[in-house]
């Protein structure tokens, strides 16, 4: 028995434009739009629109920016079929002059990541969104280490200010349990009554797999997934998983299998991504990936001296 | 808050013996058991007891038998603190000739691996095992493939014909979620009354640690692991995330992660194990993993063709 009201976003050339500036090939692109519109996928997102005022054009791949003629270059002739287009701006990163009236964009839908702390540029960005036509949601990055009450305001005026469609548990660590998600999921439904509660999971205690099985058990109906859990460090949450638990019959995994062995697998070559010690340990210590980032990229005879890593990350002063 | 109940069972020998047919070095064992001892894992399971009229000795390595003075070989010199070592017996492999006095034994704890059709043989070597002085638990493999009314039967068996302290839910296929977790712990608890419930889970669909989480929840305390996730095709919930996640303070995550580093990640370049797409279509489809293990081994130009092997597992008669 399946929940219709479930949305399947796949951001895998977004979140996954996190482990290499965004560079992906527009082939790639393309296969990979092509399989989610194939499979099902409600929304696939391709990429960030930020700011080229903050990011340098030179260091970053066309997906960090998402041009209309980019998007349009990904997408001509493929049939999306039921499958919506999304970007994400980051409400720290991103300007609401680059979103133009959606009678002039092929975006259906614009994602806006941010920081508790960012509550009102959030709130600018939304809308923006949806007075220029778009669907929008509010992904509130970094969940781990929001508390009461600043979440709490920030919940109501979401609630309150925006049009947004969802507003979305983000666990940027890889750090929360079941238990902190339906804590938080149950916390977001005290204050979101009229839109729809998002969750999107990092991996680095393999758990964002289980922990959206969790958010949609209690009621989240937006539901993010990465084809192989390509992303950042450990990744993301596996589209491919997701598909397979999900009743609805109008998902087919069959072209995602096939991408993923076509054009996912490959980046391996170029990208390391998944679960390691040292992306562990940054998850059970709920702190940013960046050091075990940089730990793991550096490689050297250190890599897998993961007592030394420790021993380090708990000394961090950044705690 | 921690439960000092719960009882966490290191079986990376044993269960990844079944990566590379037992053969381990010595000194591996060894590390692998001081670093268990060290960390204040409550038992080290460093292999199976089986029958040499059943296995060959000239295919099989050493932890396949686990000799008494093979053990004393993996263990002599070390302090074995609170740790306790268990050995496995297959119910349909195994004999209890093979089993000495526990006075002339340095194992204490025999776990006897079982089908629920072979429940009366489980019982033979499960009081064999207790009647000659040691613990014991049953672990029922394969439960996602057992049902109404045979397993009830085979829990009411082990409640009333068996001393074993523990018997176990074991996801031999990953095919489990958090619900159908639930569910089981649940079944057992409405027979099984003076013995403790375990669970044991497999990783292909990223859920053995979540899983293990929710049998924790639910009230199971024998609770297994292995380094890094060692085991056969998709692995096994990883020893260093359950240390994470218990509160319990006698636990030391450093001897894990050090023994990680030196032995087990060496072991990456003679054995595959971990999530991949075969193993996640075995766990979704709930099937043996062994079509897709040969699939993975093969290697060749199709491995990654998914498509191909999902059409193949799908139309496999022994569904």
């Amino acid at each position: 028995m399946y929940r219709p009201e479930i949305k399947v976003v796949d951001c895998t050339i977004r979140d996954g434009g996190l482990t290499n500036n965004s560079h992906f090939e527009v082939e790639v692109v393309r296969d990979v739009y092509r399989a989610a519109c194939e499979a099902g996928v409600d929304y696939v997102e391709l990429g960030y629109r930020n700011s080229k005022k903050m990011f340098s054009v030179d260091e970053f791949g066309a997906w960090r920016f998402c041009d209309e003629d980019m998007l349009r270059r990904a997408t001509d002739g493929i049939d999306p079929r039921e499958t919506k287009l999304s970007i994400m701006q980051d409400a720290h990163k991103a300007e609401a002059d680059d979103i133009l009236p959606k009678e002039k964009s092929v975006v259906d839908m614009i994602r806006v990541a941010t920081y508790v702390r960012d509550v009102d540029k959030a709130i600018w960005l939304a809308n923006n969104a949806t007075d220029k036509g778009y669907e929008c949601t509010i992904n509130i990055m970094a969940i781990s280490h929001e508390g009461s009450p600043m979440l709490d305001e920030a919940l109501q005026q979401f609630e309150a200010e925006t049009k947004a469609k969802a507003v979305y548990v983000v666990d940027s660590f890889g750090a929360l349990y079941s238990e902190t998600v339906h804590y938080l999921v149950e916390k977001y439904q005290m204050y979101i009554k009229t839109k729809e509660i998002g969750v999107h999971f990092h991996n680095n205690q393999q758990l964002a797999f289980a922990n959206t099985i969790e958010g949609i058990i209690k009621g989240a109906n937006f539901v993010d997934g990465t084809l192989y859990g390509l992303g950042r460090a450990a990744g993301n949450c596996p589209l491919e998983l997701l598909l397979g638990f999900l009743k609805n019959p109008k998902f087919n995994l069959v072209p995602i299998l096939d991408v993923i062995g076509r054009r996912i697998i490959p980046l391996r070559n170029e990208i390391e991504w998944g679960y390691m010690v040292p992306f562990m340990l940054s998850g059970i210590l709920d702190r940013h990936p960046q050091t075990a980032m940089k730990w793991v990229e550096g490689g050297g005879p250190d890599k897998h001296d993961y007592v030394k890593f420790y021993e380090m990350i708990s000394e961090d002063p950044e705690q």
